[in-house]
Formats: structure tokens, sequence, C-alpha cells
């Protein structure tokens, strides 16, 4: 089985954010990638990920980035594989400033947006996973389980701790 | 060929918005139905739609909605398809209240979220778009022109009108 | 004496928020229930429940959620019992998302939104209270005693502590 | 039958907004009165206007008012009678300062918030009818009614105008 | 030498914030008072203040208020003394409704309102030395040297500590 | 009787916000002048014009300023004289960066702030109307009756037009 | 004399805001070039302008974008050359997106940051005249030349209309 | 080589943000001077420095603030020598009060604004070594050694820490 996803993000400092999406897909068995782009520091790699994108056969980019945050509209810009944008939380602005830079992509170079934080990260793991599930019915399957598990987790009632 | 995007709304108020998403689709030959569903209205209507849109065929579901804005995150809750949801603009918070409502969304349960407004929706069905050409080679083909054919569009100079 | 009031919310991390609704009900000698119902985790939980709250004798439903915080809104949709809203705070967006997402219900679908936090819990509970209070006299009697109580416990002059 | 519900709005120009509030009450044969109470301006008829309102009989007060809009918050200080509150739009602000000073009261004396402008003051209505229907079954099946009409008037699909 | 100014405040939980005023209230040798008068938990004792603080001789009304934070502008609803509002910075949206419901009061009915927190307070004091300063040449040239004692104690260069 | 009122602006285009402050210094029979001095354009008639303000009898400077905002501010900085600060609403951000500008003042140099716009810069003419009268009884007469007659101004119930 | 600043944009819509930086340019005799760049549409494009702007000749890039607004940020990291940011006012979030995503920029690619709109974009070409003054002394004496003309221009007193 | 950036800031408490303006200036060679001008405490200082900077060879100056953040527009009222503006983070608003009051400055007057904070004071370092480079061909060397050797620290792929 191939890579089928890249994890990409901005900075090392973005990793414990984004790392969620990465135990989502090693949780569903999905194979990815984890590298550092940054727009702003690597332009270059980032133009080589985005042009070598679909042709190394990969099937979605989930991106992770913090401020300015403009790696994943790049990154969408630069390849028609579907990008998943996930605003890290910052110090000052609390991500969104993050969030408004990836949200508001003009006409013609959608990223698809999820929540500030860690949060967000996981569900690009599982939005990834909605997505190659659409041609895979075993991962789909996978993924079925793993929200009938979530949902049967939640407990009748809250508990004192 | 069947229908393989659900484009839903909360209210005929959001639909020229949402036409946008119905546009693009129709430029890139992606077939689509059109439907209001009201989370809070017909939530019934809502289940059914989540319930049957896997079975149904459906790859993508388009959901757009304005103010507390439930029906992307409901919809996302009731089905494995993927979710891209749009923020339509309101009145008073000027679509800031459907942007958190739709991307805030808690871990399980994504919503690929676009730029609010009609950018967003014309990027909803883009992305509708890149998701299915994924195992569509011709609708990728599709994709790339007309992304090509808007870069091509760009005039070298601004113009006095 | 019936359960005249159920305290519901999304997840068990938001019961030392809730918790504080259940407080003030204890305090005035009200029945309630609480229950985690999420709106996302456990969609046809939220819809037995709202179906079924009337005709259980509910008279009021306390529903506090975090970040996209659908549960009051989709609680609204589907039981005429008055739903009053609890905004939990939220790491990155301090609950600007929860309130935004509870507060602005399209027309049709009422939510009585509290303060974000725990102060808007127990204030749950009061806006229970004088709803239960209207008719059941010997309750609104307890809640003038309780307001009384808490304007006599402020003192005259500030202190140094 | 005599008057249940008190509408008070902070000026003649919160009229437009609050009207809808009366709308909905008419429609659903409820009796009310139309009070322009300032909280500034007249703050001894409001103080007079809470004092009163249990023992007039008043099941509900719908309070209305913009900017500053202290209104609602002062109303829930003078009297345990329910209060619903409806942030006005304003001008600068948008009604955001509506907002934030109708919903943030502190533990004691809450306000039951409704959304931003018009669909708020309807809203206001319905839970007016919400909670009054929790003892006269003939406006619960009203509203029950109305709930069911709204649901009924929405069409399945968008239709371009 | 009568007591010239009430430095007023919502709550015991206000005090450290406010304690800045009488703080610089004590370095200027001015006379005053500080007292807790709640909006909501004490809106009689709020209505006597207000109406007796002409005649008792105060000349400055300092009012700080967190959250909903009606007490600055109901005083100034109340009395033609002019008062000024102190935002008491909050948990979830850090004091931004406090100033938002201080400072958008309505035509008629003036806050003075300033920063957020303690530097606020410290204002506040000071904002009531200058208009006692007025009628007041000894106090007009303490604030002088207070204020010459301020920019005198800048150092030329910042130093690493 | 000698101008003891100071309108300051930025800018001609302040004016019809500022204006309404004239309106009130009129109507309460204050003398007044106003004056365009611009933080930016006119540093140094700023700074001529904070340096003689105690000396030529002003009692209270009103300024109006709308963006970065920095007239009121460093007005305060030159002049013991009271200074009343009024946000000018703006395009693109509405008057909120006025009113940060303007209100998050520093230790020492406070500035008294009003709502932003028209009712603000009303309510500036107002304050200086309550300070000037703690030394001026027939002013503190005017400025009651000036009020009282606001107050019996309102309707008792909103009309339709 | 050679074209020592570029005007860019992300597209014609950005012009009516971005002529005001030519207009400041043709009034202080610097010459320039206009161009469209888009950072989405035109990535190869922008991509050739930073690497070659050095080489050029270009000693300052103007930059003005909308909404995710990468362009300037981009442009930051494709060149040493100085870049002056425009946020340009957009349709929902009226500028504060394009702002945020223009002046969060990570350490190391600093990008010059204007106000929102027309007056950011004329202060854009102020910018440049300073920083292009510094080695070229006509210049420098044109800019303080039009700076006195500027101050020279404010009336004494507002005027009505 | 004679002084050639001026960093200025508010008071003591910005030196640890504004410092990391220094450590760029200082690893790339630039000869600076920094100082505490505060615009409201030390105006005269600000005055002096302003009229000064031109003539005493300063070609940049960094000016840091925070809340109301006067200094960085007021000297760039006060001189034609280009201000690169840095907002420091605050307590209550995270910098956005500093921010706004910075960037938003009327035409005829820019200050280069860069992002709240530390990472805004480095940038500050890094663009007036941009600036400087344009006519110091050696420095502008430097300049791309610090930014090559930047993109060179970035790890190929994130690392568990």
């Amino acid at each position: 089985m191939d890579v089928a996803v890249g994890i990409i993000m901005g900075s090392q400092s973005d990793w414990p954010t984004m790392r969620e999406a990465a135990v989502i897909l090693d949780e569903l068995g999905i194979r990815y990638e984890s590298k550092i782009v940054s727009a702003h520091r690597t332009p270059d790699r980032l133009w080589e990920y985005g042009k070598s994108a679909a042709g190394r056969g990969l099937k979605v980019i989930i991106a992770g980035a913090g401020g300015a945050a403009h790696l994943p509209g790049m990154m969408a810009s630069k390849t028609r594989v579907p990008v998943i944008g996930v605003p890290v939380q910052t110090r000052a602005l609390s991500g969104v400033d993050s969030l408004y830079s990836i949200v508001q992509m003009p006409k013609g170079y959608p990223v698809a947006t999820m929540a500030i934080g860690a949060a967000g990260a996981a569900n690009a793991g599982l939005m990834a996973a909605g997505i190659l599930g659409l041609s895979d019915p075993a991962l789909a399957g996978r993924l079925d389980a793993w929200r009938a598990a979530l949902s049967a987790s939640i407990p009748e009632e809250p508990r004192d701790e």
C-alpha cells in the first residue's frame, strides 16, 4: 500500500498539534508521511511538494500552520489534491489569525478547514479517512467502526471526579 | 451517472449563496441535487438524508447555513460521507457566527469548512470536484483545465475602469 | 414529585461547569436528572430525549455545550419544552464560539442563552426555578428567599484580604 | 384572560425589532402589553414595573435594548418573573455590545438571551409561549401547531427567483 | 475636608482592581469612601447612593464592574455627579464585555470609561484628581507634581534584568 | 464668561460627529471653541494647545478622533485639564480601532472615553457639563433640567410609524 | 531612472484600493510598475517576480491583497527586497482577515503592514518614499514638502457643510 | 560606522519583547541604540528624538508599544525616517489594542507594522536590515546568508520530543 496522506506543517512547534492527525491515521490503518514544509522558510520545498503530490499518488494533504498560516492555501494553489487545513493555536490571537488565514481562501483554491488546535488535527485525519473511504470499502468500514466506538463510549450520566 | 453530490441548505434564503456551488458543479460536469434541509425546522428530513446518504451513493455533501448554522455539523454526525460546510453571511455578525458554528466541531465529526459567503460556496464545489477526481481521471482532468483557465484569465496589469 | 428539569451536556468535560446548575436546583429543592447527550456522538439519544421530554413531564431542559455547541439548539428543535443554553468556555475561543452557536438561533427555535461558564450554569438553574415558580408558589417563595439571602450577603465595604 | 407578558424596550427606536415579539404573541393568542421603559431615562419606571410585575400577574417579561442595554438585566434584578432579553442591533458594533451586556449577567440574575435583532424578538415570543404553555395545554397545542406549520412550510428544493 | 470621591464596585472580587484607584487618591490626598454597591444584588442600595450623592457632597463617583457591568451606567442615570467607569477584567471575555457594557451608553448618560483592569482603576483616580483640581489649586499642584514625578522616573535606556 | 471647553478633532471629517457635543454645550449655555488639531498632521499645534490649555482657563477638553486616534491620549499627556475622548466610527473597523486607541491608556494619563459615534459626542458635552456644574450651581440646575426633560420625553408605549 | 517600486496585487478588484499608492508615487516622482500577481492563481508568476526583484533593481515592493491575503507574505519569502503589505477591505470580515494574514508573519519574513484600505495604500506609497529617500536627498526633500503641505492644509476650525 | 537604527519603546516592560530586535541587529552587524521614549510620560523626549532623528543620521526607527500604543505613530508624525512599529502583547486584549493603535494610521504617516510580540520585534530588525541593505551590499549579503541559514535549519520531518 502506498502513502496516501501527507501531513505537512510549518514548523516543528506545530507537531504536538498535528500529531493528533497522525494518531487517527494510525488507528484507521492509513499510510502517511509527516513533513515540515514551511511556506516562508522553505518555499521551494512547498513548490516541489505541491507539484509532485498527485504524481506521487498522494490522495489527501493535511496542512497545519499558525499565525499568517500560508501553508495550506499555497499548497492548494499548487496541486489539485484535496488540502485539509488545521489552524494551530497561537499565543496572542489564540488561532483566530490562523483560522482566518486558512479559511478565507479566494474562489478557485479551497482549503477544507478544521477547528483550531488538536481537535481540528484529529478531525483532519478523520476527514481524510472519509475521503479515502469513498473508494476503499474496508476503510469505510473501519471508519464506521471508529465512529460507532466513539458513540458507544459516551456514558449515560456525568460523574464527579 | 448517478447523483454524486448533495447540496443542502437551511433555507431558501441561502440559495443565492449556495447556487455558486451548483454553478461550479455544472461547469465541471458533476451531477448533484439541491435540497432544503433545515436542521431545526425539518430535523427528521436531516436524519433521513444523513442515514440514506451513503446508501444512495452520495460521495460528498455540501451544506450551507447561517447563524447558529447547525446543519453541516449535524449532517456530519449522521453520515460518514464527507461534509463540506459553507458559512452563509449574516446580518448582525457578518457570518462569524456561521463560521464558528461550522468550523469548531468536536473530535470525531469534521466539517470541511470553506470561506464565508459566495466564494466559499464556489470553493465547496471545487473541493467536491477534487475529492471526486481522486477516482475519476476524466474529472481530474477537467478540474486541472478549470484551474488552468482561471490562472490564464489573470491579466498582467490592472486597468482603470 | 417528578423530575422537572433535565440537565444535559455534550460531554463529561462539561460537568464541572454544569454542576453549578445542579447545585442551584438542589438548593431550591427542584428534582432533576443529569445526562450526557452529545449532539454529534449520540444524535439518536438526543432525538429520543427530545421526543419524550414533554411526555415524561419535563418542564425545563438545561443544555450545556462548548465549541460548535449544537446540543441546545437541536434540542429546541425536537421539543417545545423550554431549553436553557449554557455556553461552556473553550480553549482557543474562550466560549465565544459556544455563545454564538447557542444564541444565534433562527426564528422558530429559541434557546434561552445564559452567560459563558459557571455563572451561566448557575443562572440556568435560577431561570428554571423562575419558570417553575410560575405555577408553584412554594418554589417561588424559596426563590425569593434565595435572592434575598444573596442580596443580604453583600457587605457594605470591600475588605483587603 | 389577564395580560401575561410584558414587552418592554429602552426606546421607540427598538419597536421595529420588538414588534416581532408582539406579532408572535398575537398569532398564538397570548395577551401582552407593550411599554417603553428606559433603564437610564426612566429608571423609576423600571423600578415600579419590576416591583409590581409579579403582583400584577405578569408571567414573562420580554425586554429589548441596544448598546449598553441595561434594561433586561436590571429588570431581572427587580423581579423573579422570568426575563427574556433581546439584543437590538446597533450601528457601530452590530449588536455585539447589546449581546454582551445582556447575556453576561452575574450569578443570581439570569436573562434568557435571544439572537440579535428581529429573529431574536420573534423567538422571545415563542419562548414566552413555551413557558406559558407549561400550565396551559391549549396554548401548548397552539405552539405545537405553529411549529408544525413552520416545518411544513419548508419546500423540498430551493428555487431561483 | 469632606469625602469627595465615592469608589463603588459590584463585588468584593473587584477590590483588587479598584484598590488601585484608592491608592492614587491616597497619594494625592483626596478623601474617599469605598463601598460595594451591586447593581443587581443591591439595586436599592444603588438607588439610595445615586439619589443622595450630590446632596452628600460627592464630586466624583468611580464605579468598577465586570461582565454585564451595569453599575456605572445605572449610577449615571441616578445622579448628575460625574461617573467614571472601570471595566474589570473577566475570565471568558477578558473584560471586553465589561468595556462594551460601560462605554456604549446612550445619549443622556455618559460614563467616563477607563482602560480595562488595574491601569484603568489607577487612571480613574487620576481623572478624579483632574476634575477636583479644577477648583482646588493645591490639588492641581499635587497632580502636576505626581505627573512630573512619573515622567522623571523613566530611565533613558532599557536594562536587562 | 470665558471659554470653558475646547472641542478638538483630528480632521474636518470628524465634525459631523463632534458637532453633537457642540449642540449640547449650546443647549446648556456653556462657552466653547472648536478646533481641528491633528495629532499627526499638526503635532506642534497639539503641543501648543496642550501646554496653554490650563493657563487659558480651559476646564475640559473634548477630543474626537478615528482609527489610530492618538489625539485624545496625546492631549492628556500634555495637560492636566480633563480630556474626554470620543471614538469616531471608521469604515473598516467600525470604530473599534478608535475605541481601543482612546480607552486603553496607560497608568498616568486617563482619557474619559465615551461611546463610539454621535451618541458619544453628545455625551461628551453632558460629561463636560457635569464636571463644570460641580462649581457652577446654575449650570448644575440646567443639567438637571435637561435630564428631567429627556426623561419626561419618553412616551409610555411604542407606536407604529 | 529605473523602476524602483513594484506595486502588485492579487486581483483586478484590488486596484481601486492600490491605485492610491500609485497616486502618491506619481506625486513624489517615483517610478513604479503595477502588476497583478495572484499568490494562488499565478503562483509561478509570484515566484518569478520574487526571484528577479533584487536583480531587476526593485527597491521596494508594495503588495495588496484581501481575505486569506497570502501575496505579501509569500513575496517576502522569495526576496530580501522590503515588502510593504496593504490589507484590502473585504465583504464579510471588513479586512480583519486580510490584516491578520498579512501582519502575523513568523520570524524571518517581515511584511511592513499598513492600515486596511485606501489610506493604507496611500501610506504604502509614502513608506516607499521614506525608504527610497534615505539614499536620494532630492526625494527626501520632496517627501518633506509633501508632508509640510499636508500639515499646512489643515484648517484651524471645522466648518459646517 | 554610525548608529543607523534607533530602537525605542514606551516602557522598560517592553524590553523583553524589543530585545528580539536588538538580537537580530547584533547578528547582522548593524549599529543601534536602545531608548525608552514614552509618548505619554516623556512627550518632549519623543519630540526631541523625532526632530533630531534624520539629522543624527538615523536610517530606521523601531518603535514598540502596548495598549493605546501611540509611540510609533507619533514618531512617524515627527520625522520622515521610516518607522517600524511593534505591537507589544497586552494582558486584557492580547495586543489587539496595540495592533489597531499602531497599524490604523491615517493617510500621511505610515507605520510599518509587524506581528504582535517577540516575532514581530525580531522581524522589525530584519525589516531594518532589508532597508539598510538597499544601499549596503555587504549587509544585503549578510541578510541573504541569515535567511539562507534559517531555511537550511528546517528539518525534513517533525520529531517527537
